[in-house]
């Protein structure tokens, strides 16, 4: 043990543990004169620090007991390092090339040891912004969500390791409380959390917390959040959660993991991918009117679903004899039944997706925490619009998620608003 | 500690245990000459003891690793005993007029202490055999439901309090596997452990192995059960887990406890009650057509659900403001959507019951375990038609059961088989 309680680091005290502990200190090839260490944090919960010297590299990741954005007066447990080192672990297991090695951690410190993705790596969210296109992204992000939920599933998984898994992810409960909060709750009440562009989208608040119909569809997917253990999901699988290149694309920050609805990853990031879609109006220039990238988030969000859909089913058929329990080889045993089952599994797990990436849509434009696609958007009279197309579009979604059969019919609807 | 580590107990061991734990022997005034032991566990699982002298009595339930009705070859962990007095304890503190008082746990023998039901209380099962009226059952069966689900389930707990539940009952997990072979698998492939009426019923048995609309649909219900962290459910309510005189009714044996889906208590009670009435056929003599009995069982489920249904929603309007995680009050803070959500709420929880219940009766008449209703028909060709019926009324249910709006269309249809 580095260090025998815990402790907020800072640059100085972060190289005593670091020479402290070989897993870390041997990538640098224990040379500790040329180290370079960058706090790199922007995210709301976390120090981040980038460790370097001429041989290697890595992350240090410490979890502080409180939200970090609002500070001490929103408590928060720091054993969400825990679950997060355990679901990069076993993420990284079933798709290692899109999630960042550990390296080491530290249950004690809430401190985890892991891959620093490299320049050019960016968090997917601002190259968004920037208007830069990623021609690998839909194949990788479909390739991590299919084989992370796929194998985390009853599809795969006896009961057995389901519950076993599922008893100890239940102690991440402060982390889901947290969503359930800002997600579920927080957008159709009063609440000092809340903000908008005000006084733009005053009266289009007040209609998300009159809205009974919402509320009402809202109510089913938090329910289905807090009780469907369906598989591993990572919790918080928006933009702002991938790191990317061209060629690379890296899922990082599983702080908020636990078994839940599958929806709720696939959803996340097509919700925040039509998030960058409406925001592109307000980053549109001069020199550049976005058009041809808004069709390439259009494309991508397709492409993503429908590249998730057939490999999720491969996956279902090459594992078919597998010792998962859901449906038994024995019973579900000829073409016809195995199609039926398939057809109904992936109709609900769309509708879920679309559901809940319209909860997260909806969120982020009356919730407490914004996206940079938005606020990036300095000048209000030209963000409000963005944001009440995107308001608009997520309420449709949410109400009459059940009524597309298709992601093309979605991203139909995308483009009439 | 009475004794140091796990022995079964015999008539005679059994007196040195209790002699050893006061809370025990006290119920006996500590007399032991006059003791009078019996051994009655009709059950599939356990060895039950009735303890009684001048003074007092109780009950001695002990769990072995097996099942015992199939013997050693099937084993069955003993730590099933916890679970049952844990859910015996909260079940008895929300319902207490309906759960026998629990007075002695040992986790290390998997013994409980417990009331013992006095006669007239027989086996409800043994009583609608025989043709008894029970005038209080829906009444006292529907309060037990409403309040042992409702005030285990996020309508009115915290999602704390409710994840640390759920991951403890994982534990439970062998008694789950047990329940989704014997229910949700067995019944719908080829099993050894299989059994029907034979021959009458070989070509139904087969047709539920290649019915693909009734596999898909048992898939859902399946799902629902290994996933669904709904509310702290008996996980065997059927009319052999309960016991009955005219002015009592107390729900026994919760072994299978677990955070699971609501509908499946419900369904396993109102599937066994309509059990019971296809088996009446049989029962029938010169003397007694069982007519009237029949209807008193269809009143019955038709009160079960309908008092189940007002209780539910008395509880949920009286308790609005509790801090629920589901349905927090100041959402759904008008008269009008909490309308809504309740109408979505128990409908959904209708079909699921209507589901489950199905499911419930089918693995009665094609899977490993019978049901006395019809076994005590013991002429095999009058027999097999009543089972005949019973299932074609469940695979209609278990296909059909969405377009069923109220429990008096579930009856009428009953009635036309």
């Amino acid at each position: 043990m580095a260090f025998p309680e815990f402790q907020p680091l800072n640059e100085k005290t972060l190289v005593d543990y670091i020479k402290a502990v070989p897993a870390l200190s041997s990538k640098l090839g224990n040379k500790f004169d040329d180290l370079t260490i960058k706090e790199v944090g922007d995210g709301n919960l976390n120090f981040v620090y980038i460790v370097y010297n001429t041989v290697g590299s890595f992350v240090i990741k410490q979890a502080l007991p409180y939200i970090r954005c609002i500070g001490e007066s929103w408590p928060m447990t720091k054993e969400r390092a825990y679950f997060e080192a355990l679901a990069l672990k076993e993420h990284g297991r079933l798709s290692p090339e899109h999630v960042p090695e550990v390296y080491h951690f530290d249950r004690t410190m809430s401190l985890i040891g892991m891959r620093y993705l490299e320049p050019p790596h960016i968090i997917l969210r601002k190259g968004l912004i920037a208007g830069t296109e990623y021609p690998l992204l839909a194949e990788h992000i479909s390739d991590y969500m299919a084989r992370t939920l796929f194998f985390t599933s009853l599809l795969f998984r006896s009961t057995t390791d389901h519950k076993r898994d599922v008893a100890e992810f239940c102690g991440n409960v402060e982390l889901c409380r947290l969503t359930e909060q800002v997600v579920f709750s927080d957008p159709y009440k009063v609440s000092e959390f809340n903000h908008w562009t005000s006084p733009y989208l005053d009266h289009d608040a007040q209609a998300v917390r009159e809205d009974n119909v919402l509320k009402l569809e809202v109510a089913e997917l938090k329910s289905k959040f807090c009780e469907r253990a369906q598989a591993l999901i990572h919790g918080d699988l928006h933009t702002g959660s991938v790191m990317v290149t061209h060629e690379s694309t890296q899922v990082i920050d599983p702080e908020f993991a636990f078994f839940g609805p599958m929806g709720f990853d696939i959803g996340a990031f097509l919700g925040n991918l039509v998030l960058a879609f409406f925001a592109q109006d307000g980053q549109a220039h001069e020199g550049n009117d976005r058009k041809a990238y808004k069709q390439w988030i259009l494309k991508t969000i397709e492409d993503t679903w429908n590249l998730f859909h057939d490999k999720f089913i491969a996956l279902w058929d090459e594992h078919k004899e597998s010792s998962g329990e859901a449906y038994l080889h024995a019973i579900y045993n000829n073409p016809e039944v195995q199609q039926l089952v398939q057809t109904q599994y992936m109709r609900d797990l769309f509708h879920d997706s679309l559901g809940f990436g319209a909860a997260k849509m909806i969120r982020r434009i009356v919730g407490v925490a914004h996206v940079e696609d938005f606020e990036s958007i300095t000048d209000a009279s030209k963000r409000a619009p963005c944001e009440r197309r995107a308001l608009e579009f997520a309420k449709t979604l949410l109400k009459e998620r059940r009524k597309f059969q298709t992601i093309t019919e979605v991203v139909s609807a995308i483009q009439q608003i």
